[in-house]
């Protein structure tokens, strides 16, 4: 009998979802960021759901319930942020066995309305259910388009600009070191990358801006690797890609760690997930002005890293010293046997 | 330390959603059968979620994953329906064990497409994850309220009559035979008890009639036996309530299992869970134009049940012979120290 660990998360998700239910006001589906539901005359909502369970998503070894109440959100923040949206409202459903300490199910509760109150979301309640051992948490997030726009995955011309915000691959190396697989680095760069995988900060108001003020070709959120994620743009706006690089954004933390304990910081910002921050493409022209406005309003900082070309489904990275080489660095994979990757 | 298992369920969520985080377009927050929030000016949608853990709500023992997915969507459409409400769509996410059959996984998302297109419920999406030894599924749901009317557990008044939908109680006699715990019990009975556990039938197009055309004080869903939901009820709106026991709607099938396994009918319907009907109050001298419509439009069964008083808090159980006892039948509690009864 074929498992559902035999097969990618991929794979299971396309034999899952192929044959589709959708009305008349379902705008997009499965298969983005989120879903566009038209909910009155002109009017888009965009909804999203990321479930956390525990010994997969996190470990109560190493994260307080405050932390993993944080971090349950942080997902589905970054998906509304990765359509141009603005978060509404959350649902919460969490599944805990009979032996919790109350307390702890308290924390995850205040890591959640923590989160929610400094992004302006409303938690409208949810679901508490009895698990035999493990803790599940389950966020549904319902946002809303208010300039009437959403970006999507598909829209990515060739001769786009690639950007990206902030820097990547820091969640992944955070999770490397919470779980004792690195152990070089120095208290202040420990903090640092632990604290971007433990509490993240999706990139709300920045995807809204994006929407608002420039006309965005593609948009999605760094969560399985800038590698998996760039691909799913290139697959389905059905274009390629080239990646330089040096101009991939690396923080001096992972950096440092990483001359430390010889790994590749690349290999972390290529693979590495939960980043949540947004990958997008739109036209060169508009750079400049980008720029501008972008740093006139954030301290985040944004990269040019790369151009959309018309070769479809082909993704090379270029070396400082032009060599080419294909991008096929592993994406986050639930189910997938590449089981010992940073991410899962 | 205070562990979850040791307090109830009520006073869990109590805790944990003491200190809310709402907005001034959250309506109805944590508390109801669905929250309720302005989406558009005028324009309110209800939103609900429902997670289920295997061992704890269903057992792959004795249902397919067809009935597991059918069984997943009915509390979230029962939801919307007791808050008078039309279903909109749907967010499924999953935790699935890596050893767990695709065929399993696929039959799962077949049955939540099959009641989804029968109540024209969208599909949206939603996550797929890898869970270490247990299925879980939460479904999220958002509706609306076509006619700008949504029907709260907070308004019944003293002299409201009491009404319920269909049959009381099979639900939990199916899940005592699924389990293995009854046995005396011919084919024919069986299979109507069992299908009430696995296939419920939510009340949907009755819900949006009921708040269409008759003005209700107060609705509930029954989920979680009929004394625990008007309980719910009365709390919330600060009344008493009695109910006559010679009235409560037990189906045929019910009755006669019970009397071949000398059970009590009148425990499964008081205390059983997971019925699925409607639970609502108005004014008496509605009753007889109720009735005319109701049959005009549905074959369900619509029960007189009792009436609202003004002792706050006080619940009386009347019998045909008129005598008077409290109704303190226990409601479904997931974490509370009495895990033996029906439901759980």
């Amino acid at each position: 009998v074929k498992q559902v660990g035999g097969i990618g998360e991929f794979e299971l998700i396309r034999l899952l979802t192929s044959d589709s239910v959708y009305d008349e006001r379902t705008i997009v589906g499965v298969g983005d960021d989120c879903s566009v539901y038209e909910i009155t005359k002109g009017n888009y909502i965009l909804s999203t759901c990321d479930m956390l369970v525990e010994d997969v998503h996190f470990s109560r070894k190493w994260a307080s319930g405050f932390f993993i109440g944080c971090k349950s959100i942080a997902s589905s923040l970054s998906d509304i942020a990765a359509m141009g949206g603005k978060p509404l409202f959350a649902l919460t459903s969490i599944a805990l066995p009979s032996a919790t300490p109350v307390e702890f199910a308290q924390d995850v509760y205040i890591g959640i309305r923590s989160i929610c109150r400094d992004y302006h979301v409303a938690v409208l309640g949810g679901d508490t259910v009895r698990s035999p051992d493990k803790v599940v948490i389950d966020i549904a997030m319902i946002g809303e388009c208010p300039h009437g726009k959403y970006i999507l995955r598909s829209g990515a011309k060739a001769g786009d600009a690639i950007v990206v915000t902030g820097a990547l691959g820091d969640s992944a190396a955070g999770l490397e070191l919470l779980n004792g697989n690195i152990s070089e680095c120095d208290t202040e760069r420990r903090s640092h990358l632990v604290e971007a995988h433990l509490a993240p900060e999706p990139r709300s108001r920045e995807g809204l801006f994006l929407a608002q003020h420039f006309e965005l070709h593609s948009m999605i959120d760094v969560s399985d690797g800038l590698a998996g994620d760039l691909r799913h743009i290139c697959e389905m706006s059905g274009v390629g890609a080239r990646i330089w690089s040096d101009k991939i954004p690396l923080s001096q933390s992972l950096e440092q760690m990483c001359r430390a304990a010889a790994f590749d910081p690349l290999q972390f910002a290529l693979s590495g997930g939960e980043d949540y921050e947004l990958l997008f493409t739109l036209d060169p022209n508009e750079l400049d002005r980008l720029r501008k406005q972008w740093y006139d309003e954030f301290d985040v900082p944004l990269s040019h890293i790369g151009e959309i070309d018309g070769a479809a489904g082909v993704i090379r990275l270029v070396s400082a010293d032009n060599q080419e080489r294909p991008l096929t660095a592993l994406s986050f994979d639930h189910f997938g046997p590449r089981h010992s990757k940073p991410g899962l």
